[in-house]
């Protein structure tokens, strides 16, 4: 089917192509001309502004917008729906907060517009391997842009399929689902990023265990000198915790067992952060999610002021000097 | 080559078969003389006891001990160097303690006797997909039961490999690793599953934050009946967080979508607690891990003294009555 | 000097209370006629509705808004600004969310109202002991009401003064504080329950230590039977975490030394909830008041869909079965 | 009654000033001779050995030990068991982790001395306000030494009494306890501490709240400079989180408002590892415990391994580059 795609960064370039190689018709625009007419060279239609994009598009059009969360996104969608007709649809496959993608749609609706949002996982690597994709929006418009999603899916590939799965969607073993109404999509994509967080946060402590059990601080005849890098490659082999993330940390490790060419300050999106926030509206424990945040956090500063707390209560309880040099 | 294996539970019975495939000479021993009959017609030379054991093995010999962890283990690994040569190896393959390793290596060095410590990982599934190993022990005595070890690890299969391995052990990729002195294998195995209760909690805490999002709590517009079960699926298809323990989630919630078969009282085993006294030893934080471990004492339990003692401050502070009926 | 009153509950009652005491005159409303009726015997003037209060005050007028946060809080407020002039004041002192705060103060700045946010620690023992108060909003505004806010405060009393506090804000001392514009008072309220939570949750934590030092599960040279009702005390005296909280606590302990008469089921306010998100939006890492929060949710749960999804999992591996009888 | 006092630092200095000032007789030891004699000029009998200190005492002796904890007290109590006879005292008022208690306790019982452990609070502050002490050892023996506790301990003082602790142990009140068998002494202090982590952290946390409520990352109209000063000042009044770590935290604020005289880096003792290790032996969920524990560690390092392989996967995964420059 035919398509506009606006914001041609590293995810939204890639999943034009992926649509083109597919046979999918794409107009796509930026705001950078370059990366237009580079895409036009490999086939897409370029525009030259959303107005030229929405002109070039059959109607009823459907527009995926794929830019970086946030006030660009807001401000295109706006512009967008002064531009676009009723029965259109706008995609937000961005990293967008669920709680605007429901305003959105409610905005929308009333001018006869279409929302649907689009969470996507798989990074960089989705060119390749193809995109995750959590959907939310009106079951007949997912259903009418069913062969995009299908491209962009991974598709069934050579993983093992899941017993017992009669019954139950059929797309979400290609790799696609609708999760719901409007803001679903990057509901369930937002969850995912807050696992993401903890999963990651739990090798880390892993990892550090086994790193540090060298310490000087331990009896001398407790310390190993334990090979990580390998250590990572053995347990992508059979173990219970192998995973995609401990491929790619087996990667790393390889080319750099010290991984000194990292600093360890580690930055968080959004997502993580909405998450705890969903936790806490559901009243759902999530110890580990928070935890695996807070790390992210800890590690861009130098010292707390609440650490510097510790130490004056230190100082006045027991007299022990923990005070700049 | 030819090897003793004592203990034919679920794990050291498949681990007996997984031998014989391959050629190996089993000797076999366990309290329970019918499982000793059954894999005795499976081809394994059956034992009576453990001297009978031994005296059917060649010298220097080879002795797989594969008992729960702790004092069942201790007093086999007691009787059998009271029966064993200098020379012989004994393997515990159990979940033992590594500093129970040190101690018996260094203890059973002075009678000539070497210990290999393998922490194996891969459950039920391992006679079919391969155990993978964490090894501890001397070099050469290690390298002794290479044979041994490689039958039983997964092997390279179509597990795609990481790049820029060479200089690495190349044993890694074949789902094995000698780790370091005896207690290195049960160190790894100890931190592997230590970073599994985070993985698992990281995971549940997401889920349930899916689960709840039709919480009444919630506004009504911000409601959604999220199919878990397809989540889960559409997660292993291209998303950064498909993992084993996912594949496993997945086949799970087909079956029992609602989970309502399990009670929710968690279990633990000794290594996730060890992992944790582990980091405090070598100062190193390990939130994630510490969370995993504690959810699974608090789901065991009914109403603890602490949850009591917060109700008796609100009711001492705000008057906040939460006494019972 | 005058004021009115709205919400004549245990806080707003005991409000009223402690400024007629100290000569004050208070013009008094609640829903509920007999509250009315009952502090008019102890001196105050009743209303009947709201613009019967507000015709019984002289102008400016200064009306305390004592409510349960939320919806009611906002109807009155909203009620009261069409019935007040410029240059009356309305004090929110209930346990408002200070973005609400920050809202109201513009919209009510355009008709010429001022508003101050009052943040109020003390609970039932307010009348008593006086409240700590943590006030927002505009500096001459709030020294209009400063008769009234050191009234209500604790004033300086037996409590050991803070040596170099020469040059901070007096009122300090005297239990109440101008934190800053409209919605710094219950901020600072809003952190200090944040805090409280924590403090709280770190007290139930170590108390059920001591409290399970008996379990079966320890060694039996190793189980104490331990007395907390007299532990809680002996930490009153001299111990480096003697505080209030602990006096609270060791009352109830002498009471009910099991704690029998509590379920363990522990509510959260909005504020707990709240300073999460404070720490989230800030980026500062918040482990424990986190983690008090989290505990609170989980003692209201039988079991969580986290939990079994671990059971599921652990089943799913090992073949480990917590499934229902 | 008489007493020997072995180590004479901070704490031992002053336990032995507070028991002269009451009366006692002390003998008193320490490697450093001048200490000695300053005590001795101060009233005390100087010993020049731990022979010549038991040669001075009469018999049942009874003798304080206040070392560091570790090996040093280990190496005293050991020599000083080969000096002292049958039916003598040894007190242990160090830091001494219990299990070494209860086995100190068993091997000196076989030689008939009595062994009584005696944690004690109170810090540097203990000389003026008393020492705050739980002790564990046999029912006659610590009563034999009743005398020497009650002149240590703080008294009832001014502190207000608790309701209803008819029946219960009057010398708690006077800052002392009799907690149980040799271990329970230095077990509950044990857990004093690790409560003590959880309460600082809980204000360190809450404090960095408020001290970032100013950053740039929030809205601008959301921001507030906050004294936290003086917000540590007014909740020391009538607040429900008041408490004598507040008290101290005033005081230091009052002199540092920014405490940029603490470097940030804040030790841990060996209590606060144990109580951890306590609740995992016990099966108790200790997440807050856990967390302040572990924020000590994470102040004291640079950049952990566990960040740089979260920054790895980030790369692996987003091509988020968080490298060094």
């Amino acid at each position: 089917m035919q398509i506009g795609v606006i914001g041609l960064g590293r995810m939204g370039g890639n999943i034009v192509r992926r649509l083109m190689r597919d046979g999918h018709k794409t107009v796509v625009y930026d705001r950078a001309a370059d990366v237009v007419s580079k895409l036009s060279d490999e086939g897409a239609t370029g525009a030259s502004s959303l107005s030229d994009l929405v002109s070039k598009l059959d109607t009823p059009r459907t527009v995926w917008v794929m830019l970086p969360a946030g006030e660009i996104t807001e401000a295109t969608i706006t512009e967008l729906s002064s531009l676009l007709s009723s029965d259109d649809v706008i995609i937000d496959g961005g990293n967008t907060f669920y709680k605007d993608d429901i305003r959105r749609a409610k905005s929308l609706r009333e001018k006869g517009i279409h929302y649907v949002d689009v969470g996507t996982s798989g990074g960089v690597w989705g060119l390749e391997r193809g995109y995750c994709m959590m959907i939310g929006g009106d079951k007949p418009v997912v259903e009418r842009i069913d062969s995009v999603l299908k491209t962009l899916a991974p598709g069934i590939g050579t993983i093992e399929r899941t017993p017992h799965r009669e019954g139950f969607d059929a797309r979400a073993e290609e790799g696609y689902l609708h999760c719901g109404p409007a803001g679903a999509g990057h509901f369930v994509k937002m969850v995912h990023n807050g696992i993401e967080y903890g999963i990651m946060q739990a090798y880390a402590e892993g990892f550090d265990i086994l790193h540090n059990k060298n310490s000087p601080e331990l009896p001398e005849d407790e310390r190993f000198e334990l090979n990580t890098t390998d250590i990572a490659e053995v347990w992508r082999r059979g173990s219970v915790i192998s995973s995609w993330l401990l491929d790619l940390t087996a990667m790393s490790l390889a080319q750099h067992p010290t991984l000194d060419n990292f600093s360890g300050s580690v930055s968080d999106s959004g997502e993580g952060r909405w998450t705890i926030n969903a936790a806490i509206e559901e009243a759902v424990p999530a110890p580990v999610l928070s935890a695996a945040l807070y790390t992210r956090f800890r590690s861009r500063e130098e010292h707390s002021f609440a650490e510097k707390m510790l130490s004056a209560m230190r100082f006045g309880f027991g007299g022990h000097v923990e005070q700049k040099g």
